[in-house]
């Protein structure tokens, strides 16, 4: 039995994450294949109370960086060892919105955060492994938010300023250059079939 | 004004730390000196939120090692930097209920993580930020055992085995033989008084 896909999603507030990962479901499972879908932080019910921590504001607390990016780091294991690395040992594909480049992008570009410090919680959590393909939908942010405001609430990191998601952005895009046979961009500021239709391409070339 | 004193108090389930905290905070408050008590994994609202993912047994989810290590340093980082750095800069001494140790016993020595791991962790959190005193109170496994659950109802680490507290004990032993000027150790087998008295003149070596 072979191995699963493990495909993940990555790209600004309102970039169009959740309906392209419905699209690559449907059209993994189009070839026959199985398919799960999950999300960081989160995807296994601790993942998920690590989730709450990251993403309620407070008033009592004020959660610092490191705190922060320990948090991510420890959703991501409880994800990556419970759920993700046993489903891919079965077979099955897994799609993930977001998964390590996010912390990469946010925590280091947007927070500015010691990326020694990033690599050094990336070793101990992931060691080697690491996604077949990730597809970073690209979004002007002034784009992204409006379309985010318009979904309801903006959760705590939503509330951060713009400037914060133009160094997201610039981060993303960074990597993406550096590492261009791990990280492959798709404009999202196309129409969503056009969005699809990239996609497509790039999951042809896995050979699915 | 002078900074303030970092006293952490480490050893296995049942030893006395309680005891002594409350002695080590009203000799402290004796000489003049300001003092507040937290504990590890906790001490803050966001650092308690923590600490319940850590500590309730759940049948949904079984936390993995790694994640258990690092919403242990997330807890730790918030902690450091939101309460106990704060309150040492205003000239106010901190003790703290378990503190690095204990990941270095638990986690290192109990259930067998890789040291490398911790150190990195250790390093991101904590970087060259140590307690001016240290104090183990070694006590035989089984004679804790036997007062924790006297107690009451026993958590998710003391449900663990025998075995586990012998490799946590022995791990607390070998580190304070090689860290001694860090670590001092204290019979915790004694009447209270004697260890209280014990505790007394590593307090008078501090010059409080």
């Amino acid at each position: 039995m072979s191995h699963g896909l493990f495909i993940t999603l990555e790209g600004s507030e309102g970039s169009g994450k959740s309906t392209q990962i419905a699209y690559i479901k449907s059209y993994l499972e189009s070839k026959g294949r199985k398919v799960i879908c999950v999300r960081e932080p989160g995807g296994t019910p601790i993942a998920e109370d690590i989730r709450k921590i990251l993403k309620t504001p407070r008033s009592d607390d004020n959660l610092c960086d490191t705190a922060e990016l320990l948090l991510m780091y420890a959703a991501r294991a409880q994800l990556v060892n419970t759920l993700i690395k046993p489903n891919l040992e079965k077979g099955i594909d897994v799609i993930c919105d977001r998964h390590d480049l996010s912390t990469i992008a946010y925590q280091g570009g947007g927070r500015g955060m010691n990326m020694d410090d990033i690599n050094a919680c990336r070793k101990v959590v992931l060691g080697d492994f690491r996604p077949n393909l990730t597809i970073l939908i690209d979004i002007d942010p002034v784009v992204g938010m409006n379309r985010a405001q318009k979904r309801g609430a903006l959760d705590r990191f939503e509330q951060s300023k713009m400037d914060f998601f133009v160094r997201v952005r610039n981060t993303y895009l960074e990597y993406a250059k550096e590492h261009p046979n791990e990280v492959k961009v798709v404009s999202g500021e196309q129409a969503l079939e056009k969005v699809s239709s990239d996609i497509k391409i790039l999951l042809d070339e896995l050979h699915v």
